[in-house]
């Protein structure tokens, strides 16, 4: 059962809720008695800081819970490791570049942009070494892509683990990159006939590699310099990184320092050992790539309880596809019983996270929330069971389940499952 | 004149050019003796620092000059100042929050979120308080937007200036806001029938003002509370800022306390003293609110030099228009004897910055670079003389004149006119 997508002009319902839901508070006649109405507040008396007190600005002192959190018990080493974005405390689509989590395998390497150097070699008409200001005299592209770690979801294969969306599906952030296509680059050394596929090559100290086919390479990724405006952050690969839109995070390697074109693919770690998905029946399923659409509710969430009461809420959340953009997204209150359709809100990017809300009047009875997404090929997201039933448990990758969150009656949410 | 704007997959162009054009030395032959390839650099010897070491991330220590500046000269108070966005430095649509340019009356104001309340009151069947929890149970929307303070360039109509668009053209910034139509807010108080003007006013100890339209409030102003995702930062209004799509800066008041319903405008400073446009002939133009279509090349510019010498050359700009979007932008090297269209590149957004290419071989003789936007109404940005011509220059608002960079033989670019 579908229901219309809630439309921001109904204002009877709003007021109905607002007023009847347990805010009457809200109206006029409560100033009398509310001191932060009738006395003057401090920020109102003083002169603040001027236009020279932070030449590169910072959140608010009463945002410093709004950071990137690891799970120590999940990862022991930090350099080779993983944290996550704090998704139920972001809106919109841009995760902040401060935000934006981080994995990396042998810490963050810190480059000098003055000796960087991209190499170009392997089945090539012509090996080539740019600096960084010879990529900048490429033709550039913007486009905000999601980065998500195969990963993402991973602890959840074996039944609910991790107490909030930062935790369960926090491995994704979506920025606006600016980089030269790859394209662009590849043909500037000629790749020969017999090139089949490229090897990224990292410059950190774990000097990441993954093979990926040419077809991919000369289609939409990017070798990118710039995140949401400047220059990219550290940890997400400064001075350059590559950018492989909709495919797996792992594959876009950061600190690229040299991409080598090969006949097939090399077989390394990351792609064997690592990022294979290990099957109920002993055989792997390799070389997935792409991540399927998947959606996931911020808030309310574990991390962000429903703290006003019964009445009119708002329920909020991302959902993405790596196979292009997010028409529809449904959501149930009721663990599946009746699906009612979100209202998406904000631009609908290729490959990019997409927004999505249902405005509805809670009665304070317990909630079974989840999200599903549709994706612009037609797929439908999943649940978990059914992923189980294809692909067993023994993976810890491409987990792209429906998560149920239970409410109670207070408000409170939790990371469930439910058959 | 005008010819077809560049395609990125031009092979043969790129590759004469990056070949010929003084940058042969790219080749791999080069790769023998760069110290840079042949020897193992120190960030691929040691582990970097974990995922734990900055839980919000901050810029690499090598981009420490991209900063907001301003100019003591110009306003000797900071607390009643701006600073400017370094333009030069950035790239796509999207302005980090911590670049976004600031522009405060009595400094930055450092509200407490808890003790925030918005007011709503005047001609109103019911005056409405609002808690940051309760404006968080309306419906919300996304959208990116530019704010550009009416006196952006306001130092360039006597003449070129400041030596740089961050000063000539950095009182601008665009951000993804998320935020509550201002719309459902009014709606929910009821104005009455005799209500015509809205007057926002801020928390800070300037306690800012501007009489701003009913009906450009109920059409797409936002109370908005995240940017880029995250929080308003600080000095944009946390944590509450009104959000007015394509008009002037100033009416997008910061901390947001109150908003007020009136019969007619009420004529504060910020709309008598400052913020109108005095003509020639004594009288001033009043309300004019909307900012005109716009733009500026960022790179080449003053603070931008080419630096690579003769050869292919990235000429990269943003264009904007408060009345729509920008289809299209021209382009001349040359001071407008030759225009070529340029290439415009990333999301088209409703009242939001647009990145635009131009992609040339510079033979290395002087240039005489403008851009020239055309928006969606069919407005093209005149030139600084045709604006002086209309309006004199007494004024210091609402100069959205061409603007001319002179490059010189070694790449450097200052600020000109010419005539």
């Amino acid at each position: 059962m579908t229901d219309d997508p809630k439309d921001t002009t109904r204002r009877d319902f709003l007021r109905t809720s607002l007023l009847a839901g347990g805010t009457a508070a809200l109206a006029g006649q409560a100033a009398a008695d509310d001191p932060a109405i009738t006395e003057i507040q401090p920020w109102t008396q003083y002169n603040g800081d001027g236009v020279d007190a932070r030449p590169y600005g910072t959140p608010s002192e009463h945002e410093a819970h709004v950071v990137r959190k690891n799970v120590p018990w999940l990862t022991a080493d930090p350099v080779s490791s993983v944290n996550f974005t704090p998704l139920h405390e972001l809106e919109g689509i841009i995760t902040p570049n401060g935000l934006c989590f981080e994995r990396h395998h042998a810490g963050i390497a810190e480059l000098d942009p003055g000796s960087y150097r991209l190499m170009i070699n392997g089945l090539v008409d012509t090996p080539l070494v740019f600096t960084l200001q010879d990529l900048m005299r490429f033709p550039r592209e913007n486009h905000a892509y999601f980065l998500e770690c195969a990963a993402n979801s991973g602890m959840e294969w074996r039944g609910a683990q991790l107490n909030g969306c930062q935790f369960t599906h926090g491995m994704i952030h979506n920025v606006m990159y600016t980089g030269v296509p790859l394209r662009l680059i590849l043909e500037e050394a000629g790749v020969k006939t017999a090139g089949k596929w490229i090897l990224p090559e990292g410059a950190d100290a774990s000097a990441m590699t993954r093979s990926i086919p040419l077809e991919k390479a000369l289609d939409d990724c990017l070798v990118a310099f710039k995140m949401n405006g400047e220059a990219l952050r550290p940890e997400q690969g400064y001075p350059v990184r590559l950018v492989v839109p909709g495919w797996e995070g792992n594959m876009w390697v950061k600190w690229l320092r040299r991409i080598e074109v090969g006949d097939e693919p090399w077989h390394h770690r990351e792609e064997t050992s690592k990022y294979t998905d290990l099957l109920e029946d002993g055989t792997a399923r390799r070389f997935t790539w792409e991540m399927d659409a998947k959606s996931v509710i911020t808030n309310p969430s574990p991390q962000a309880p429903i703290a006003h009461g019964p009445g009119h809420t708002v329920l909020s959340g991302v959902a993405w596809s790596g196979r292009g953009t997010i028409p529809r997204v449904d959501v149930t209150l009721d663990g599946g019983i009746n699906w009612h359709q979100a209202r998406m809100s904000g631009p609908s990017l290729n490959k990019s996270l997409h927004r999505f809300y249902y405005e509805f009047d809670w009665d304070g009875r317990p909630l079974l929330l989840q999200s599903r997404a549709h994706d612009s090929t037609g797929y439908v997201q999943p649940t978990k069971d059914r992923l189980r039933e294809l692909r067993g448990v023994n993976s810890i990758y491409h987990n792209n389940g429906i998560q149920t969150w239970a409410v109670n009656e207070k408000g409170i949410a939790e990371n469930v499952e439910i058959s």
